[in-house]
């Protein structure tokens, strides 16, 4: 029995509910799960969530939840700059945490979290839940048996297009406030696959751009936007690899693209988060008269998609992610190994998205490290 | 407070036993529900299957979940045969049922489940869930405002390969006792969605085909295989338009196919179950230099995508058709108007596959009604 | 040496004047060509045409090209209703005949065509350019080397919007004179890919339909349509294989749709003429893991690709089709084997056309023979 | 009449001679051409191909091409190194040139070439066909009436997979002699994309890489590559707008890949080279709920597609692109206004690829001017 506290019940709030929910029946193999205590701004919000996502108490302070003896994992899931104190806070309570990603807006902060989940002994966790999908799972299994040799060139983009209204007005994400821009918002999700997939990243050059140099405040007036919605780096992998990595949450059309493009000695695979439920694979080992891509539909066969449907190319959903993320998490609390991002790799990422940002200042390539 | 009740935990009674959890999360506006009783073929497997999904109880026998009182309403996602008795056995013992498609295996059977259900006053719902998905939902708002026109011309397929393979050895789905073939296995599902679209079908003109006419019994000798893996059906709708329905289970490749073409007098419709997360539209109400299949993302303005995810083109996967589906169950519990095939409108679409099967076997246009 | 006439410089008359002018240059292997005679309805038209293509004379009347001793070839690129008389009389010169599909609105006049090639000794040839391409020829490679094993299901669609808008006024191609409407318009086209892929067809049971039952005339009142603007036609090949085939003339958003599914023991291969420079291929070969369709560009192993481009994936366009299909008529003119539709098989497809009318006029399935 | 020229007939020498072929046939509006002179490294060879081409004349001295009075432009089709020469004494000799990208191995030769045409006051055009398909036409059309509004985000991919076999022996293409690699061989044609739809770049930051350090020579022996198959650019356009150019000339399953992707305040579009006949735009015009990127296939009314084909999505091939080019070239010579790539503009393209080169090299971002 896993007694759960979870803090914020937004966008990513619900998707932790509804993964606690269901993560004992879509995998059978992990122990039951109980919801214990729910944590919100106010009382009155934390009730109708409880009640809606089937947790036994409900509380205005979060506090609450993290002091709660019967909660041993605590899914944190509010805005970033809370990350660290309630993070740190659960860990010190004993808890084991679950943390949205990134860790926090300021790198140190990030250290201080790793600091004190190693001094806790808990478990770390954070919510990069992209590498959980069977797609990403199955390439990493094929880039491990060589399907396509020696990888020597990679590209990745993310792309969104929630900032790209020019006449939306200015609001808290154009400061600076609230950090990069593109870079913060979005390259982490990137590297998080990058990390999975190939391991870390050596140097970086970056640059970054802003599509709309102002924009209008509420009361009619322009203001400068000081974040940047477009970032593009260059960069090289520690194994050595040369690649690209592009962000832009001011893409028009692009919803949830993130873009994998992975050249090998013998072939090559693409993969496309926005039609998740698929990748490509080119493989030199077919005939050269039929050589071509492969659209190959997940199925049972790619782990674990065989335990959310047993019939192929029927797909999964974004929220199943965390389900499958929930569960590794548990497998991790259990002392069983877990393809899971952790406060360590966390700090990689962050560290790696300053860096850039430190290239895009001094205009020249930085080492990460 | 919703009591359930699960019969069969196999593909669907699991899909069942997620929605019923994830219900209340994902969708707020509908009660508390209590999972109170799960039935199997053996207490074992029940009380295992009870405790991964979260029931109270289990039985061996599934008229013990019928006859719980705390059971309000009863999932029957047991293999078709079973289901006239037990649907009808649960509606007169005063539960709602949600049955899994198809009704039964004959006609007859369907019509006294029919029966049942009007004389008990519960309701009495199917589990035809692509109707439920937000791209195939907007779809019918799309056509409901004529966004295409008029439409004059449908074509709708739907193809799996699980039955491709010419070495699998000859099963209970090659016998003619197990029903039709493609016709009973696939042809519902895309009639669910014409009905739901369109309306009913006034006449048919079907062929069936068999791809291998025999198959290789365990014991190594050859036995005629006797149902039709393939159909194909000309057909009238009772609108008057025409179109063709096609249907598959050996189409290597195919994994999760349900292929819509809609044309209409000022454009056309596409849609795909492959890449469900995503429909095609063109209207000649674009610039003509400018006319093209517009490639939709699914987004939280199709109902009811936003509940599951606020975000756009994150998508949606098979098993959160069956949490909408389990909500507009739950609506029309409730009294209200819901988006749902219950058994009257199931009966319509059993009644047209027949008329299917007799057209090919009587070679001849045959009139539904 | 070879000389050429052309009658017709419309659509084809164009592009047989460019494949004449181009084939050599291309192909190498081909004696050289000379531009002899053009003729169209009126002497102005025909000089200008004749100066621009490069012919040396130029005729208002079509006899005078049919006649000139220095042709020894006559591209017939005029309405159908032509074909039969114009194609007659140059055979009847002595002239090898490369004629547009099809043959003739009657099967009478068709049939008179073929009797008259057989008589004059002389090749006779028809327009089916779509059986040229790369990648439909590459595809009937794979399939007699049996790559998806043996073929069990087939369908084809050929689909464009031209007839598409409601508004347009009723003309010529509505009148039951000008034929049936789609199913001559279109359906000769895959009937060409059918025989060259898989022979000929042996049963058919059509269904035709009308998306606009009357249309405007020029002074403003409403006209009967009298032609069917969509067929769909069930149907057997000789070889036992059961198929579709559907043609729509009204199907807003598509432009040059001809879409091939094909379905074997061992795998399946997909073509849309839209995407002409690639094909799908699905195998069972390929480890399970990772089956999925293959999107295989043409490149200079797809023959005859590499005569027009040394690179792949580059791409050979719709005119191109007329440049091979002129070359394997200059083999076939000079005795070698050539993948050509001639009269005979033209006869017969015209001849399954017919019997798919007669099925739906009669309401039944029709032998074609 | 305007007297033609060619050097070189392999792939461009061939593809320029079908496009004289065909030039007239194609457009009409041009004047007559006369195919007069061609020029091979031996006669045998030039007989056998001016044969096969059409040219009245053959050399295996290429200065006897340029030499001959009737000759009025030179198609230049050799090997970069022989540019230089050769265009500078057509040009001496009173003709226009046509001469393949890129202008040449080293940027005071492309000086010296430019120098030279402006002194003789004769057209001097380069063979950068890709401006010239209808997709990229009708994209700068509606660039230009600001479709998807102001541009504020480039990237532009340019890969295919002709050095991407690692077992392939070394050869003069991995010599530094031969150029820096991936940079001159392809990063020019996305250069003439990006100068004819954006204008020139101003600063740049390159990176480059090599998938394969060394090579097995013919003996067996390792040798070092010298050159970089894999080249990624930050860069930022004279108009400020800040963008990516890669390219990878070992890109495993990539055959004529040059994917355009390009974001504005209202919408973006994207092309890809190996679809080429469609391309793909998103508006926010469009009503919220249906915003989709719209796959617009080419017709007539993207110019000048209608000069090939009167009905639309019938698709233009590779080769008829430097028809287009061609027309676009006589256009010029008449003192026309042209779409076409000249000596200046060309020498600004290598301007560009220089500075990327020198930015790799110091490793710094580089101002092109
Ligand atoms: N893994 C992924 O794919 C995604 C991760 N995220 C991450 O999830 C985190 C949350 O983002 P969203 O869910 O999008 O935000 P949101 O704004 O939708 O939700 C934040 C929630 O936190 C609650 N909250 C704020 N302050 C609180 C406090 N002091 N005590 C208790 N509750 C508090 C809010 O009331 C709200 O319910 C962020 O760190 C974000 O980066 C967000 C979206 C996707
Ligand atoms: N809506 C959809 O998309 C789909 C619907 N279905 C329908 O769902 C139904 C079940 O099919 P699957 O889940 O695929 O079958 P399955 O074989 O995976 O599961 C059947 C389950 O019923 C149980 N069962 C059998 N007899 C029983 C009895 N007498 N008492 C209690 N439990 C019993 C079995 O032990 C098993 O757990 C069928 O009617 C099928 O047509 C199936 C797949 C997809
Ligand atoms: N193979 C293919 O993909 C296609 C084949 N076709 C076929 O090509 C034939 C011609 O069609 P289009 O070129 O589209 O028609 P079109 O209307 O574009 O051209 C017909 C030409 O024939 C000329 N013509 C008419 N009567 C004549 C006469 N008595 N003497 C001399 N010239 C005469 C007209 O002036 C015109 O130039 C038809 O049989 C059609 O079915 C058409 C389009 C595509
Ligand atoms: N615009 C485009 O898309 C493309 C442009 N090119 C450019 O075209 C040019 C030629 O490349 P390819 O045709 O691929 O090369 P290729 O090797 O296929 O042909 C070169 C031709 O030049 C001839 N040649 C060489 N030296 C000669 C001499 N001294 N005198 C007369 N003829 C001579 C050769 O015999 C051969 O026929 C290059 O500059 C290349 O960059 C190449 C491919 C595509």
């Amino acid at each position: 029995m896993l007694g759960v506290g979870l803090i914020g019940t937004g966008f990513m709030g619900k998707c932790h509910a509804l993964a606690w929910n269901s993560v004992r029946a879509v995998f059978g193999d992990v122990p039951a799960v109980q919801l214990v205590h729910l944590g919100e701004t106010n009382t009155e919000l934390a009730v109708r969530r409880a009640n809606e996502f089937g947790f036994q108490k409900a509380s205005g302070d979060w506090r609450a939840v993290i002091d709660d003896p019967q909660v041993d994992v605590v899914s944190i899931a509010t805005p970033n700059q809370f990350h660290p104190e309630m993070a740190i806070a659960a860990l010190k309570a004993g808890k084991h945490v679950w943390c949205e990603k990134p860790m926090a807006p300021t790198f140190s902060d990030a250290e201080a979290m790793l600091a004190a989940a190693k001094q806790s002994g808990k478990v770390a966790a954070l919510g990069y839940n992209y590498i959980q999908g069977p797609a990403i799972r199955h390439i990493r299994k094929l880039l491990a048996e060589k399907i396509i040799g020696d990888i020597n060139h990679l590209r990745i983009e993310m792309d969104e297009d929630f900032m790209a209204d020019p006449n939306a007005l200015f609001n808290w994400k154009h400061e600076a406030t609230s950090g990069y821009g593109a870079l913060d918002d979005f390259a982490v999700h990137p590297l998080s696959l990058l990390f999975t997939l190939f391991g870390r990243v050596s140097r970086v050059m970056c640059d970054m751009s802003k599509p709309y140099a102002t924009r209008k405040t509420a009361n009619g007036t322009d203001r400068a936007v000081e974040t940047y919605d477009s970032a593009s780096v260059l960069m090289r992998m520690e194994n050595g690899v040369a690649g690209t990595l592009q962000a832009n949450r001011s893409a028009w059309g692009r919803k949830g693209r993130i873009a994998l493009q992975i050249f090998g000695s013998k072939g090559s695979i693409l993969f496309d988060q926005e039609r998740a439920n698929e990748f490509q694979l080119y493989v030199t080992a077919d005939r050269a008269t039929e050589q071509g891509y492969r659209t190959i539909l997940t199925a049972p066969h790619h782990e674990p998609y065989g335990q959310f449907i047993p019939a192929p190319g029927h797909g999964l959903g974004f929220n199943d992610l965390k389900i499958i993320e929930c569960r590794e998490l548990i497998k991790r609390i259990n002392g069983q190994p877990a393809h899971l991002i952790e406060f360590a790799d966390g700090l990689e990422i962050e560290r790696t998205v300053h860096a850039m940002a430190r290239s895009y200042q001094e205009q020249r390539w930085v080492d990460v490290r």
